[in-house]
């Protein structure tokens, strides 16, 4: 039986040209009522994309994300039905690490003044003591996976080693060190920077709450590029006004788009980007890599050896 | 005879204590004129500097600055009267060079439309598609010494190699290629970035001129990290007018401070920044390590072994 992909992704022709050389047929987003059976969901949309898993014609038994998180799909009626999900985790890794960097710099750096002295013209250089090197900085890394790692990385071409927080305290390349979630008080006491780049589970969910931003005393720069939920975002902002913590820079919040009304947005010490940090056009090209791996795979003997995710995880 | 060093440059008190120990006096800036004679001046002050080295009872031979330039002391007169000037080139360039990285992130991740959608509460995700990696930017530089070295080994770590030019051409370490100052014709067709790492040199006055700046077509970024009078400012500003240029990250001016009606300030796309890409409380100890070890070279032996600048050349 051929396989039918249905293509949620907009895909370019030689793309199209290279997917379908592996025999299998491309169905448009617009065409999915017509073409029968689809066996495989490439990319998503939230019309089509539960419409066509669901149809009973159809008989979708993969689905290949272009995102990391699948928490956007249906999980329950997916795992009822046996349909495997793979992710594109890990693209989308550099492009997050290199906007971290940027964070880091705009803060250390001083930019966040000087935006706001261009804006009214105002020549006003700082003392040469209320600036830094990023390479001094002592870095508190939430998360060592492929996020964490790829922060890492960048931050050791600083001549800075970071250290990092994971479930298990366990060594990771690229860091100085790394201990459990639950022993990071010691860390914590000599920290500049922390950056979160823990995924969405039970444990996350607002572990940068009122208690952990109370023992910080004058943070430089706090990240999230992790998920908004892991930080309650009204103890942050009660964080920043008593100077628990002095900057922060924020891809990920509570809810988005963020709300026009949050005093947010005002905060003159916090740099707001709209869940932006991942995006990269360079991230085109190693989607469909995994998504070829997979798929010639799958033909072959119906294994997915590149980010099968355990959907009763969720991730 | 005790060698008596005028200090310009304020000291901390173990700093005094550590150069006292190699047998010289320190005379502070308020005591110069009724100490003399004095023998060494380490850094500089507009008023005393020249009132105590001109003095007829001091026998300044030597002038450690804390700058890297040396533009600013009265050459004419330290030639004249054979005393030699050192300067604290180096020093600034892990400085520079972060912020540099910085100046590039802004731009390439998007930062500068976040922060005008900030201002107006707008959440606004650019195109997956309208964000770049600095990893593929092609990165031309200006300058390959000191500075131009040191963004290099940063852009390195990035997976970036970006492309040098210099007087001769000379390949440099941490660039793929290096050009000579006549033929960057063929790295401009391609480049992404361009940076101003040179110092002020005949050759280099209005080096970015209008000539220069057509041959770019929306080149994504320009950077001024180098001199203020390496570049036609007007010229720039058509540039970024007509896109030539498409964004523009500023550390120097052909006149300092920036005037406060200069319309540069106001241009959406440039970053202004003053003077202020060399700042870093790291920068104090190497100044004192450089004066350190000069100090007690010229004590032993009468020489000057780290940075001794050429007075004619002036750096």
């Amino acid at each position: 039986m051929t396989e039918r992909v249905l293509a949620l992704q907009p895909l370019a022709a030689e793309q199209r040209t290279q997917l379908e050389q592996t025999g299998v047929e491309i169905v448009d987003a617009a065409d999915w009522e017509s073409q029968s059976p689809i066996t495989i969901i490439f990319g998503w949309d939230k019309e089509v994309g539960p419409a066509a898993l669901m149809a009973p014609n159809n008989h979708v038994k993969w689905i290949q994300t272009v995102s990391a998180g699948i928490d956007y799909l249906p999980l329950d009626w997916i795992k009822a039905h046996d349909v495997q999900v793979t992710n594109a985790s890990g693209v989308y890794s550099p492009a997050i690490a290199e906007s971290t960097l940027g964070y880091l710099l705009y803060f250390v750096r001083g930019f966040n003044e000087a935006v706001k002295n261009q804006a009214g013209h105002f020549w006003q250089q700082p003392a040469r003591d209320d600036l830094s090197l990023l390479a001094s900085q002592r870095v508190v890394i939430y998360g060592t996976g492929s996020i964490g790692q790829s922060i890492a990385k960048l931050l050791n071409g600083f001549g800075n080693r970071p250290a990092g927080v994971n479930r298990s305290g366990h060594p990771v390349d690229g860091f100085e060190t790394a201990v459990s979630l639950d022993n990071d008080y010691e860390l914590l006491k000599n920290a500049d920077i922390v950056i979160n780049a823990m995924p969405a589970t039970s444990t996350t969910v607002h572990y940068f709450d009122e208690t952990f931003f109370k023992q910080l005393d004058g943070l430089n720069v706090f990240v999230n590029v992790g998920r908004g939920k892991s930080v309650d975002q009204q103890a942050l902002m009660n964080a920043l006004l008593y100077q628990n913590v002095l900057h922060a820079a924020l891809d990920v919040f509570e809810e988005e788009p963020l709300d026009k009304n949050s005093r947010l947005w005002d905060y003159p010490n916090v740099l707001v980007t709209p869940h932006e940090t991942g995006f990269a056009k360079e991230n085109t090209k190693p989607i469909l890599g995994i998504f070829e791996k997979n798929l010639s795979a799958w033909l072959n003997d119906g294994s997915l050896p590149v980010n099968l995710t355990d959907v009763s995880l969720g991730y």
